[in-house]
């Protein structure tokens, strides 16, 4: 079982066959950075009609055992999340109301202050507002999972505490690998983890280890470290794969509509644009690269199996559907 | 000339007559709370009717010299302001779009955290964040004034210092007059009138000491005691009249959609509702017992004419228009 949770692609045919070539049974996928409630509902209207058209390879996700479904029929399980609160807007009935539509996780920020929590690129965190413990009870109520991967440290450690139920960073890597501004610090992995949480590795080139020339060996050697200090049970990955994705859409990422001018984000005036994906990761068919990368290092094939999906797997089992009334 | 700087009364042809005869000329009138873009047009939709309406008592003022045409005419100008900054969502672009439309005030926090500030409810207040510097910039531009009432002290000193133009606090008292969370601690309204703000005296009972029972006498001694702190050329009245408005009304404004749980702000469960206001200040044909209450202490006419209203109108004629390109 190979899930992975994190990906923001530009979707097409081609891409939904390149998951089933690579065996990736589940995939969360991104829908929203800047989009507001009915916006986000359009987006759930494209994926309706990818659904529609692409039946034998495709489908929606709501529950873990789809992608029991999704292994028995060789498919991939498509899971909605959010980057962003903003498809909620200033709503808390809207938390119930984008789980019924499918989100599975939502983020409490994007890089910005949100009404809920604190980005990682704002000059101080408060953690979470008023309205972020009352939104959190509710994800928490309706089982929607609190996604921390963009916000201060701050609020992902008050986040993790408040939480009810265990939350995720589903895409970052460890700060003392590579220190960049997105990749955790110990004290905010160790906050999600000992709670419970999940630890999403990505592949992002900002977020690695020497970026786009990141060996292999490299990033299945600090998996490996990961899982000694934290428990290989809380990891798995989240590859933020933006496929084919057009350099205006990582504009729109970083800038919304809050901004007149340019952000550069994690990138720079130089180098704006998405950074090319290292050469043993570029598609949904190297997966296996790093299940073998994994292996090689002496892990079990029970710790890779974990992390390569099994974890994931556990963790929307838990943590998908409503609390008992 | 008499200006109200704030109110938010349920408004019908009762109390725009009140206003004529009570020789009010300009009243800034909040038309948001927590509504968004589309729900504030709305606002505008209906203003727009009452204007058609009521064309020998109200009109849409843009500009100061529009209350010169409410005092040669005896009409009232209405202007328009949001007591949140929920009508411009995330949406940087909106800021001119609404100041065409006739918004000249916007809070940039309602008690909670924004986008763009803390408001005064908050734990933490972490000032102006990356899109409210951005905002406050747009705002400036434009010619939409900033006004803090409902921010966070820290939030607050910031927006006055970081704005290039001077900003307003529409209705509140000095906290050391009476001490609610909501009134002002010495170092925020310096911040403000140092920087060539303005500071409306707020009538809201929550705000006066002795709440309802405040006396005359104990309200423009107040506003004196400012005057010689402050300088009175920065002083006005923004009574946040709330005339004629059923309880459901401070529920919304309390409570929006960001909360499930009812939140009582300054109110309390035993005294939910809107509280009755001083005997001496009942409709808009009262402002004549405030302006000779504040002649019996003995200020010059002038200092009086300047509370009454000179003040907001020579604000009104350096804030509401763009700065020159």
């Amino acid at each position: 079982m190979r899930i992975d949770n994190l990906q923001y692609a530009n979707w097409s045919e081609k891409i939904f066959r390149q998951m089933n070539e690579g065996g990736v049974h589940a995939v969360h996928v991104t829908i929203a950075y800047h989009e507001n409630f009915r916006e986000t509902v359009l987006n759930f209207e494209q994926w309706n009609r990818w659904f529609e058209q692409y039946p034998d390879l495709i489908f929606a996700g709501k529950v873990a055992a789809d992608v029991d479904h999704a292994v028995a029929n060789n498919k991939t399980a498509i899971f909605f999340g959010f980057q962003n609160p903003s498809p909620i807007e200033d709503d808390i009935g809207l938390v119930e109301i984008v789980h019924t539509l499918g989100a599975r996780f939502m983020q409490l920020t994007y890089n910005n202050q949100s009404l809920l929590a604190t980005g990682c690129y704002e000059s101080y965190d408060s953690g979470l507002t008023r309205m972020g413990k009352q939104v959190v009870r509710e994800m928490n109520r309706v089982g929607l999972v609190v996604d921390m991967s963009h916000s201060g440290d701050h609020s992902t450690i008050e986040a993790a505490e408040f939480s009810q139920r265990p939350i995720a960073i589903t895409h970052a890597n460890p700060h003392e690998w590579e220190p960049a501004l997105r990749n955790k610090r110990q004290s905010v992995i160790e906050a999600v983890t000992s709670n419970g949480g999940m630890f999403g590795f990505s592949l992002y080139p900002h977020h690695l280890h020497g970026k786009t020339d990141c060996t292999l060996e490299s990033f299945c050697t600090m998996i490996a470290r990961t899982a000694d200090k934290y428990g290989v049970q809380h990891l798995g990955l989240g590859t933020d794969l933006c496929q084919d994705q057009p350099d205006a859409i990582v504009e729109w990422m970083r800038v919304g509509r809050w901004s007149k001018e340019i952000d550069y984000g994690e990138g720079s005036a130089a180098s704006p644009g998405f950074p090319p994906m290292p050469q043993w990761f570029q598609d949904n068919r190297d997966f296996g690269n790093i299940e073998q990368g994994l292996r090689t290092l002496g892990m079990s094939a029970d710790e890779v199996a974990g992390i390569m999906g099994g974890n994931w797997y556990r963790f929307y089992a838990e943590n998908f559907t409503p609390t008992a009334a």
